[in-house]
């Protein structure tokens, strides 16, 4: 049997890398080069499944892969990770802290180190990259550039760890979902994802929506919005809560929330992540 | 008497210094290098006021803004403005379509123009920069490459417009917010943007809460949730709504949530943003 083919955001080094190898180190991994272009991977069958982040417990959403599931994705996630994320200075072998004048990674990555940055590189120029691994790439041909980024990247491109777990907490979790054609069977332990938005504003609808879940003792374990895209303060609801959407109450309660919803769209129900798992 | 000082996010050329231009033209405008600053500006008596992005229709909340706004700040909101962004393609004068190699902006304003890009630019290279005016700097020096920026940047830079009002909607609209010591007194059609978050996670508790406004009759505007930056899954919560803190109900509402919640921080009441203002 061949391996399964998994999608990432690559280049190899980054996170979701990592995150993919966690998920299924026996895997063929794939790297496309945007969050978008990794669900396209999953819809057109060039992998079974893809990896990408979707929260962090500093920086928050990875928007990006919040509006690819709402717009522009049919898929359907399969499972959730939740890793730790420490994060590393990388330099060219050699350099001195001294040297360091600019500063470049991911705008998460660079969110999630920003007090280790302005203490110890108060005049550094900081300059974005499209991922921690690109950042590295950039780094290795730029005079006087440190990266933040992965271990592993300072592997891929033979850089120096100047200083490591630089991020502002030391419990820095991201959590990535796994993107594939249809979700989980019921465990007994899961979660189910999902985005719903109104077709007026009435002050009352929310409320209503949420009272689906609170009067049936459903945990909600995320609440965010996201803007319809089409007129400012217009938002898209999108709600993480505990249970499958197989089981009774739950099924019951997206019913009477698609009942009231102009958009409803169920991302999926996956087993909760557990670090035994 | 001496011009008000707003400071705004710059260099010079970025939205936020169109925004402060739109909001008071006589005034002394002060660049900084990040949001971050500008409250720094405006804490420290350096600025009166501080004019930073909060939320894009297309692209959504400014998370730096408001973490800042939770986290670091004490400085109220005294306004909001509502502009159109309009982006335009930049670059060097005499260089061609066909020339273009890479694309430099902000990720907010390559999320807003990703259509655009990718029909008309799908080889081209997507590189980060810290704004849309650094952008342009960055342009400026180097081979074939293109910024995604303002028109005001391209006179201040001299570059050419290659093409105008790239965003994927027309109708992209970014909401500003101006920073300042104290918030606005009523004028009978305002708006109140607030944050809290409770000690446990009760699937009932954002439901009560919600509830204060929706037995009164008070719209919400905005419902939006962050990280705590402790622990992954605990959100800090905000909203935004129609009406202002000293009003009756408004103001009762505002303490049946204070009594429920672990962190409560009201950022200010201010004048609802009409276009005729």
């Amino acid at each position: 049997m061949s391996a399964k083919r998994i999608a990432f955001l690559g280049p190899p080094g980054t996170f979701s890398e990592e995150a993919a190898l966690h998920y299924d180190s026996s895997a063929q991994l794939l790297p496309f080069a945007s969050v978008a272009a990794v669900a396209a991977a999953v819809d057109s069958g060039m992998a079974e499944e893809g990896v990408v982040a979707i929260e962090n417990s500093i920086e928050g959403s990875v928007t990006d892969t919040l509006d690819i599931l709402i717009h522009e994705s049919r898929l359907s996630i399969r499972r959730e990770l939740v890793l730790p994320v420490g994060h590393c200075l990388l330099v060219r072998p050699g350099m001195q802290t001294a040297d360091v004048k600019v500063i470049l990674s991911h705008p998460q990555a660079l969110g999630q180190c920003r007090r280790f940055v302005e203490r110890c590189f108060p005049k550094a120029e900081i300059v974005a990259a499209l991922s921690t691994a690109a950042a590295v790439e950039d780094m290795v041909g730029r005079e006087n550039a440190a990266a933040i980024a992965t271990r592993r990247a300072a592997e891929l491109y033979s850089a120096e760890i100047l200083a490591h777990d630089i991020q502002d907490r030391s419990d820095n979790l991201t959590r990535f979902v796994v993107l594939a054609e249809s979700d989980h069977p019921p465990t007994g332990n899961d979660k189910t994802s999902l985005a719903f938005s109104f077709a007026d504003d009435r002050p009352g609808l929310l409320v209503s929506v949420l009272q689906e879940f609170s009067s049936r003792d459903i945990n909600l374990t995320k609440v965010e919005s996201r803007p319809t895209k089409e007129r400012l303060g217009e938002y898209i609801f999108l709600l993480d809560l505990a249970g499958h959407r197989s089981e009774g109450p739950v099924a019951e309660a997206l019913e009477g929330i698609k009942a009231q919803s102009s958009l409803f769209r169920i991302f999926g129900s996956y087993p909760r992540y557990t670090s035994s798992a």
